[in-house]
């Protein structure tokens, strides 16, 4: 895929200044980039980094920059754009689009006779595709995955090698599914008795809205009785847990490594940074940001908005005056030794 | 499946009372289930938490409702259970058998000639059984699922798609492997030199008993030079690792993300809740609890039924009383700086 | 593979005490070893350990023994070298030499007509390697791997079952990939807007130099636009987590459900302990050691040869010094407490 530097301004929303007619091969960074290729400079963040960047992407080959309006750069293309990272996403998608995974039937492939496979659906070498399945037009199932009986994966999904879909679990349309990871699995549901855990038998389902993707080697586990849902838009990362009857909202994001227990609700745009935990039953409102490798208790409610840091995790602004002190511990103790050792004196001067 | 209320009643050991001729077509929640389905309340756990069980129950549209006896609930079939969430595991076992994995040895299977399958054995697409393993009655291996040289499962075991098998493994009967989970891979081991690190190959193998399960993505180590060992009835989350040498004792619980590093010994009904770690070569006894997210540093040993919390952990009543303490740290240190003030003065009023 | 106990000295470069003609066929622990077998006695140490491995060496069926000079031992033929650890691990790959994972090219594998395979190279069962992937001499991949489009492996890598190397990923000589591990696949990257989260399509890739070992479901992201870089000798063991963008320098260590979010760079030497987490932009300078669990916030940066525990991390003296008045955080509340209440005495005592 290539384009002018005018078709591309337009393509991305961005005013250009300089050379329209220049051929733009691709998207690149300001180090590796070649003089065909577009590069960018972010707006905002620190002043030092912006410098920074300022610096690489003015010494860069590349001849086509994407940057905020009022910046100057000499002897460059540029695109102005309010966004120049959003801006340069967009040039990505249109410039090197996700390359395929799977394309027609391979001639290894297992498809039961009774799955229903929608028009230009792909399906890769092994790829199994069980019973009464249904893969929506124009998805594409990797080598090696696993669509399970009665799974159903909307219009244009990417699932990619090596991927687990578990009989009967529910994905919406544009869902990427990266390698390794594993929906639909048993939750983890017993019931202790003395003679040791009896299973309870886990048959809910997962349901998965549109636009989510879903990270490497990530699990995600059935309902025990009905679904574990994960709402629109949410993006999961690599080798994150999300345990039976979670409710994950719309625009919510879970970082590497985090963790959430059964039962958990999770509401819209929350950011769950890497190796973050919930414990279960807990209740997160929209839009709460929990620090990495912060934990929440079991049963725990935090409202809309709140910033939390630590396990268990508090407020960040009461969180960082606690750790301030933590970090005077020593002192603290000194402090109080000689208060203490001053006391008696002050005893004695009672007399 | 299906049955009567009275036919359920005897198989999960409760009293009837009501409609004993009601036809009970599955198991649900009380929000999602249908007329012909069972429901259950827990009993015991939190007051609150009960009212709005009994409450979603008597609203159901579910006409068996499984319960703890003495307790009312009007208009329905109850099947009195001093444990009623036993007695509906033991309904969804019945009502909702596991599903089938693999029937028959399919086409596209890889199976050794020396490999020694047992009656009634089910083998999925692409699944690979190496030279000299051995699978036993019942068992089922899933697709893509790969057991290798030497191996041995033992009877009714369910090996999900898409799970390794290393070479020389070895699992009891009834044992559950879910998708992606990897048993035998190499331990950790290396000896360091100026010139990196040699690896010390790992020549050990694992040992996994009766009953056991393994949760999706989650990897169990071969020992070094003897056996990595898993308990009866050890039930183990997703994305868990256990290293080399370590032994888990029966009946244990490892949740999610949990992870024990190498020659750790965990005793008998042990609990280790999600994302918890152990350093290496600690011991657990019988009985030990670490909260989520708890850490226990290289080589300590804690005493039969600890309960612990933190990172390092303590004891958990102590480390509430720390906690209690450490959210106030930012007043400790207003109440220290305020003694200080007046300390000059009372020393002034020594002279 | 057997030997004498003469040519297993010569071999590891250990000194001979007592009778060379000893038939040596194979390595094992103290307690497992039979009469032909060769253990060791690790040098250094805690005396209490050292005394223990001395007892079980002494009292092994294992007629031969590896341990440091000077240290007395009767009945058994001796090989004497300065790092017994390291002697027996040379013993070992040599006794013991890794299995084969693959011989040939197995006839139900798929490889892509313009994929380049050098001599020696073996493909495992249902195997995908795709267009234009070349594979290095005596490489062995295992079944169910995927070797994506473009994808490069050096010479005698080992490519366990069911691993995924997507597209364009280079690997080294000699690199180990364990089964379950996924190496290139998307960065977290997306722009976040009013109206959800849009991709940043991660064009880079993923470069492995030579020896590098990379555990079980472990997850190495390919770079946003650039390359992330694992250097020469590192060692990653099980579900690992390795963001986009990310250098890790020679000879570093990783242990399991360590996390490395985007943009860090860890130097030389570098040791990651379980379940640590380095947050995104962060910089680890060479020899830095990480606690397990510890955690280093967002764009820090520790020199080289620090020693770090506790999320946030600080350097291991301070934090122990810290952690050494948390515990007792009550008994210094209640030392601020009776000072707070012998206060007002004192200032009663001003008047």
């Amino acid at each position: 895929m290539e384009c002018t530097a005018k078709e591309l301004a337009e393509y991305v929303g961005a005013q250009i200044e300089g050379d329209g007619s220049l051929r733009i091969t691709g998207c690149a960074s300001p180090t590796s980039a070649k003089a065909g290729e577009v590069i960018f400079v972010e707006a905002g963040g620190h002043a030092e980094a912006t410098a920074r960047m300022m610096e690489a992407a003015g010494k860069s080959a590349a001849r086509c920059v994407i940057l905020a309006p009022g910046v100057a750069m000499a002897g460059k293309t540029l695109l102005r754009a309010a966004n120049p990272r959003l801006a340069f996403a967009k040039a990505l998608a249109w410039l090197h689009p996700a390359p395929r995974i799977a394309q027609g039937i391979h001639a290894t492939a297992t498809v039961a006779r009774s799955a229903r496979l929608a028009e230009g659906v792909g399906v890769g070498p092994y790829a199994v595709i069980e019973e009464e399945a249904e893969i929506g037009p124009g998805s594409q199932i990797g080598a090696h995955s696993f669509v399970g009986r009665g799974a159903r994966v909307g219009a244009d999904c990417r699932i990619y090698p090596r991927a687990t879909l578990y009989a009967g679990v529910r994905l919406g349309a544009r869902v990427a599914v990266h390698s390794g990871a594993v929906v639909g699995a048993d939750g983890f549901g017993y019931v202790p008795t003395d003679d040791g855990y009896v299973k309870f038998q886990q048959i809910g389902t997962v349901e998965i809205d549109d636009d989510v993707e879903i990270g490497a080697n990530t699990t995600i586990d059935r309902g025990a009785l009905d679904a574990t849902r994960i709402g629109r838009g949410v993006k999961i990362d690599n080798l994150v847990q999300i345990g039976h009857n979670v409710e994950v909202g719309e625009h919510s994001v879970v970082a590497a490594q985090a963790g959430i227990a059964g039962s958990c609700k999770v509401g819209k745009k929350v950011i769950l940074t890497g190796q973050t935990g919930l414990s279960g039953h807990c209740t997160l409102e929209d839009g709460v940001i929990l620090a990495p490798q912060s934990g929440v208790p079991e049963g725990k409610t935090w409202h809309a908005g709140a910033v939390l840091f630590g396990s268990p995790a508090r407020p960040l602004d009461k969180a960082k005056k606690i750790l301030a002190v933590y970090g005077h511990l020593p002192e603290l103790w000194d402090k109080v030794r000689k208060l203490e050792a001053a006391g008696p004196t002050s005893e004695a001067g009672k007399g």
